[in-house]
């Protein structure tokens, strides 16, 4: 049923609370591996599925509806299932590095440990839509929820559900990542609270390490 | 987190597969309650919640969208537990007879036993999604594949997702159905290949048999 077998690719997730720089950090990855001829995807859920789409407005477009904490949290991960089945196997089977802005960790952040949702049933509902999928590497950007925040605001983008719920709900999230973080091998830390070119060194160290024949160099060949 | 202490009334579910004559006894044992004033209330999933409604448009109007099965049990889960949060608890709280047309089994018959998902994958998704809210009573009217699609096909209802599926889906279906009733005392199978009224008749000697406090006769109190 998961298909590992198929898998010849690289799968880099990033997480992080809102404001940690994700995105950008996800594209400048991307135009690192371009210069390289590395081929990659950069991808966050939905990722242009339809149906990932379809579930974002029902989820995010629209703050009227009364969502429960297990609907919301069962929508997400019904659009992470089409995700990984129409973006990221195909990807890592084409042998492809895949650069996710988000992956299960924001399911088990915020959800798990923001909502205080059980977490053993969070990770069961997870490993089933992604039919148990895991990264070759977690990078988490980590700075202060208020940094965070501010950085949000002054880019203008309007506060969603998630972050409406509000600073103590923010730092329960960037607990969680730390307590998913630590300990585990498959998982970096990187400082987010620097301008994006200081981010992207530690960035560019954390995966040279993590990933030596992906990351190692331009003289370092890809399988 | 279940608030199952909070629980008063009688849950019943009807389930089989689409055909069987679920919706017109839901009905009939919604009027059987009113002439003994019984409080009740009689509902299907989404069963008028928003959030579920809006999920019903993703997962069911739109024939056209690509849909992993993982992707339509976590959409069909989602709508279920803002089914139980703002529908059959709060009914139950107040002491309600609630009469459900679908439920939990409908997913593992249809996705677990038609699709074969993992069961135990999709027994724990259900449990995350209902917070492990059982039925007192669960009746599942049972035909043959063919006279279910024959009814259907006769009352001008189009085959959806579900039903495109074909027979011998449709057939691992029921044989599903049968599989959790088997030996499970809150379940009672109903032969559904017969005229409403006669099915009606069994329906309610299931129902005084299982439950003879609510439906004992007129002269029982409810309470």
């Amino acid at each position: 049923m998961t298909e590992l077998d198929q898998r010849r690719g690289v799968f880099i997730v990033l997480e992080g609370v809102e404001g940690a720089g994700k995105t950008t950090q996800a594209r400048m990855i991307g135009e690192w591996l371009h210069a390289r001829g590395v081929p990659h995807t950069i991808a966050r859920e939905p990722g242009g599925t339809a149906v990932g789409e379809a579930i974002r407005h029902v989820v995010q477009d629209r703050p009227e509806l009364e969502v429960p904490p297990e609907t919301e949290l069962l929508l997400y991960v019904a659009s992470r299932a089409a995700y990984v089945a129409e973006i990221v196997r195909p990807a890592l089977a084409r042998g492809e590095v895949v650069v996710s802005d988000r992956y299960s960790w924001s399911t088990l952040a915020y959800q798990g440990y923001g909502r205080e949702l059980d977490l053993e049933a969070v990770l069961a509902v997870n490993r089933f839509g992604t039919g148990g999928l895991e990264p070759d590497l977690y990078l988490v950007f980590d700075l202060p929820v208020e940094v965070g925040r501010a950085r949000q605001r002054a880019s203008g983008q309007s506060d969603d559900r998630m972050e409406q719920a509000g600073p103590s709900f923010l730092q329960r999230v960037r607990e969680g990542y730390h307590a998913l973080a630590g300990g585990n091998p498959q998982a970096r830390i990187v400082e987010a609270d620097a301008d994006p070119e200081v981010v992207f060194e530690r960035v560019l160290s954390a995966l040279r390490e993590a990933l030596p024949e992906t990351f190692g160099g331009p003289g370092v060949s890809i399988e």
